[in-house]
């Protein structure tokens, strides 16, 4: 049995994978009147009289809404929200099991901007924090972006943050490791969709200032931008400072320092991994089939290969990130997730790996690392506090 | 500690009532890959195939959705979605610890009937049912209608049926203490509102054609309906049909064999209960007051009385109706409770009193009676299957 015939196994015998349990007694008269009526009138009672008594009196600050319209669920694209649920739930599974959180799985039927933002912001009473998952691109940005301006409560999308944040803790830690400057640095991406616009976000705010990127259309080009849609043209701050006219990938990546691959398959080959610099690094991540194999990376010699897979070294996997981001977000009762609490996200993970330790083959801890939700946690959750980007 | 204190006391302790569990394995990297990538695409493409197959995959057909608006929690009135969010842990408790149902609650900020219409569209992918609750009247008698026509999982409001399916229950079993018919009897109800109205609706569809019923205004009167709201003006079918124009309750109460109140506290005298007809019923159940005390009743002389309060005898609990209610509508995979689907639920719990059982005092069976949900769930789901109202 393969692993695709095993999932149907457990997803058909269990009916899914999540339940609601009773964190109190339930199961006498008297238990009713507490739990319920008449004795639950005081706490809402207290709650209407503040609304902060929520995160009191109601489960509220565990809870997160794992929200979807299923248009770009994993590769499979737009298949609809009934049937990007198994992906919700086990986004919520990963919650709970990596940071304790009461994550709840809403899969909506619109495809609407415009409705999806008014649906978040009417369920937001219900959550303390929100979970964007599998929102299509260019979409996902605009939604998100008016979330994040309307909601008292923290928006996230993981699609787009969770990949660039772990991207850039690996880099931060490649830096180390070639003891260079991120301002030194060409980068290539591949990608400049969700993930993709987020990397060059993330890597430019921490000093990534030569960065190109390509998309279906080629090279993100200043001098070629008349059609460009707004997101890809606010990329135009980061990218191709210096306006070059490459007319494929493959001219890009002459004497490149880091190639990031958020895209298609085989869009690279070996010979272009060797036109790149010396002490070059590779992540190749398009998913399910990357830009080009880890073995055919090493085969054309790169210093450092990171990919999105958990049977190599170097497993860029957001798994380390979105559980200690919405842990640490809780905890300090964040009001929503700032590029500077993304950023010291990706120093937390980053520093996990000492001196000692850093080498080409390590520069990224495992998801399954104990250490690592409490330190994304922390370092979400005190530059929560320290921007002042906190409930009262 | 009285019951408020205590309850304070509960819902900080635990943060509330409700929790997420897995009801998988989740700790290995192989677990991982069978719940979540690679292995959930395919669970993912076979409800991609057919959406029906989310009842097959995911734990949509165990869970219902707890939606309020806040507008008219308990006798509270409109306290806010967040004030309202411990009722609604509560109802989900009582779905998960009574019927085995995941129930998870969304409290929503807006109180447009059309934007809460399409909130509860957009969710619907999510949720093998709708659990409305505590919205005000006579908003969610036009919310719930739109709902059940246009969606294609069971949507129910509880405020409006719980208590009637109950209150038609026990008024069965007292037709059978009595030896006498519906047709025979004159019906004063006092409340108009969502469980008055639908009250007003379960009893005439049973064969109670002699009904008066108040509201504030005074007699619900076809003589005088010029001001009516849609929802008074449908009562129109249902009661006073011989347009009798009564100037107060007490006047309608005189020769009255049973009065039903789901209204304001102290509306009724001894005096009112006294002027009664002989084998006279009174259930006053106005929350958090009664219109008349139990003791009150019984020192004039009623017959059979029931209370919504559990420490008298035979409780008008709605308990007794909505965890077998959504029990059995999953269990069906029902596209909708009809107005059957209630009558067989109200003649399923009116059956647990057997003939020797039957007694003034034993007109309706307690909640924690074990048979009640399986009995409710199996005459809902018999029903649901009979009438076709049931997913291919």
């Amino acid at each position: 049995m393969n692993l695709y015939e095993e999932s149907l196994q457990l997803h058909s015998q269990h009916k899914g994978k999540l339940k609601v349990e009773s964190k109190v007694a339930c199961s006498t008269r008297h238990d009713l009147s507490i739990a319920y009526t008449p004795g639950v009138a005081q706490p809402c009672l207290e709650i209407a009289k503040d609304k902060e008594n929520s995160y009191v009196y109601t489960n509220r600050g565990n809870t997160v809404a794992v929200i979807s319209d299923g248009t770009a669920v994993l590769g499979l694209g737009d298949i609809g929200p009934e049937a990007a649920m198994p992906v919700m739930e086990g986004k919520c599974l990963l919650m709970k099991q990596f940071a304790d959180i009461d994550a709840w799985p809403l899969v909506i039927d619109s495809k609407d901007p415009d409705e999806i933002v008014r649906f978040v912001k009417m369920v937001a009473p219900s959550f303390g924090a929100v979970n964007l998952e599998d929102i299509s691109a260019p979409r996902c940005v605009e939604i998100e972006r008016r979330l994040i301006e309307e909601c008292s409560i923290p928006v996230f999308h993981d699609d787009q943050h969770g990949t660039a944040i772990v991207v850039l803790a690996s880099l931060i830690n490649c830096m180390r490791l070639k003891g260079t400057t991120p301002e030194s640095q060409k980068v290539v991406i591949s990608g400049c969709g969700a993930a993709g616009s987020s990397i060059i976000r993330m890597l430019y705010a921490y000093g990534f200032h030569k960065i190109y990127a390509f998309d279906v259309d080629g090279c993100v080009d200043p001098d070629h931008s008349e059609n460009y849609n707004d997101l890809k043209k606010e990329l135009l701050n980061y990218v191709n400072l210096d306006h070059q006219h490459y007319s494929s990938l493959a001219e890009a990546m002459v004497k490149a320092d880091i190639f990031i691959g958020v895209s298609a398959p085989r869009l690279v080959t070996t010979e272009m991994v060797a036109s790149m610099n010396q002490g070059n690094i590779v992540f190749a991540m398009a998913n399910p089939e990357p830009e080009i194999t880890y073995d055919k990376v090493k085969e054309a010699g790169a210093y450092i290969i990171g990919t999105g897979r958990s049977d190599y070294p170097n497993q860029v996997n957001n798994l380390l990130a979105f559980p200690g981001i919405f842990r640490g977000a809780l905890d300090a009762k964040a009001t929503k997730i700032t590029e500077n609490m993304k950023l010291a996200a990706a120093k937390g993970l980053a520093s996990l790996i000492s001196d000692d330790e850093l080498s080409p083959e390590n520069i990224i801890v495992s998801a399954f690392d104990e250490r690592v939700v409490p330190t994304v946690a922390k370092a979400v959750a005190d530059e929560a506090v320290a921007s002042g980007f906190v409930r009262k």
